[in-house]
């Protein structure tokens, strides 16, 4: 599916939730599977989360998986006056949650930077927690919200827009997720296929909030029809 | 200011959030620095989960400290069909949080007993996270609600009444924390006075939703007003 989006012409970018690896590792998986693709053809939350530390003075205290920090390689991380959350995995340990509170609550307008909101995901050894869970736990023992910069936040599609050079109007969105992607890419004014594997459940179809613009079987249907549409 | 309750005639009730340790041995340390306190006359919100439990045939997966769980050895917790959550301290591990959460989202209607929801409390090394904020943890990645048994929760101030025998309108409850302590205990149909000890904030007299009958300065001072009033 991915060479013949490449052949017809179209551009694309992949939008990912991965904060348990650097884009440049993610991307070697991908190559090693056999997909085409480099690391400028994808938008993920740990550079979306830079470019925003970048933007505002903020220099965080990382509470991320060791295999993220390289993303953060040129950011000033000292005297930190922001709290960075990724899905830190084994790193969420009692300690290091106590440590990212102290700093939080030691702040006079407390900055807390989530990379993404997801509730839970599967590894082959069973269900595990992901961020969203962490973010919900620091936000209630400091009462404050967090500034989500992975899918669905808005700002994360719009990067990935500017990244593609093209309005949003001329780009769809095809996920598995509901919220994430299919929610996500609409309210930044793409349309959006959600294919039915991967995360979707037949109950995404009576979702009280988001309606993809359609359904498909898999992402190869997806192409056809777009494919066709053009 | 116990002496002088006690040799009053007043009845006594100490009701606390402790899920660190067993009663026996909360007691043990009030005793160790001289005060003449009972097991019986502490409300905790362990043994107010083990009455829940039983009465609702639960089998509890505990994520609770150590210190705490001689509280449920009379509970039978063979099967699990609900998560009793306290402040775990050290046993907040993020394999112990997964192995809790999988236990929730795999039942077919998850059942959250938290023992306290409780942001965070002050250690001699600092600011630890409490219950509270696991439970939030959970709950979002489950989407459900915990059943709170400890302060404020309305049924725990009616197990300090029962055990005292007394009605709430004849109690007085005397505490630092504006919600937890002043609200739960009025929303009970006791009158609650706050001392401007302890958690106790200037704040707190601007709590947009609880206000105490009266402010005292002290535990010495709340004990003057409520022999006089007699």
């Amino acid at each position: 599916s991915l060479h013949r989006i490449k052949a017809s012409g179209l551009k694309l970018q992949l939008c990912t939730n991965e904060t348990q690896a650097t884009r440049e590792n993610f991307v070697r998986k991908l190559r090693a599977m056999g997909f085409d693709i480099s690391v400028a053809q994808v938008t993920a939350p740990a550079p979306a989360a830079c470019r925003l530390l970048r933007e505002r003075g903020l220099r965080p205290h990382l509470l991320v998986h060791d295999d993220l920090v390289p993303e953060f390689a040129e950011i000033d991380k000292t005297n930190p006056n922001c709290v960075v959350l990724g899905d830190a995995a084994e790193n969420f340990t009692y300690a290091n949650l106590n440590e990212a509170f102290r700093l939080l609550i030691g702040m006079e307008k407390p900055v807390l930077i989530s990379l993404g909101k997801g509730r839970y995901y599967k590894e082959t050894d069973g269900l595990k927690l992901d961020v969203g869970a962490y973010m919900k736990a620091l936000e209630y023992a400091c009462d404050i919200q967090a500034e989500v910069v992975g899918k669905p936040a808005k700002r994360f599609f719009e990067s990935a827009l500017t990244e593609l050079g093209v309005p949003p109007e001329q780009a769809i969105m095809i996920g598995d997720d509901i919220v994430s992607d299919v929610g996500g890419a609409q309210q930044c004014g793409m349309r959006a296929l959600q294919v039915r594997t991967g995360k979707y459940r037949p109950s995404d179809e009576n979702h009280p909030e988001v309606k993809p613009d359609a359904y498909v079987n898999n992402l190869a249907e997806a192409v056809d029809i777009i494919l066709q549409e053009l």
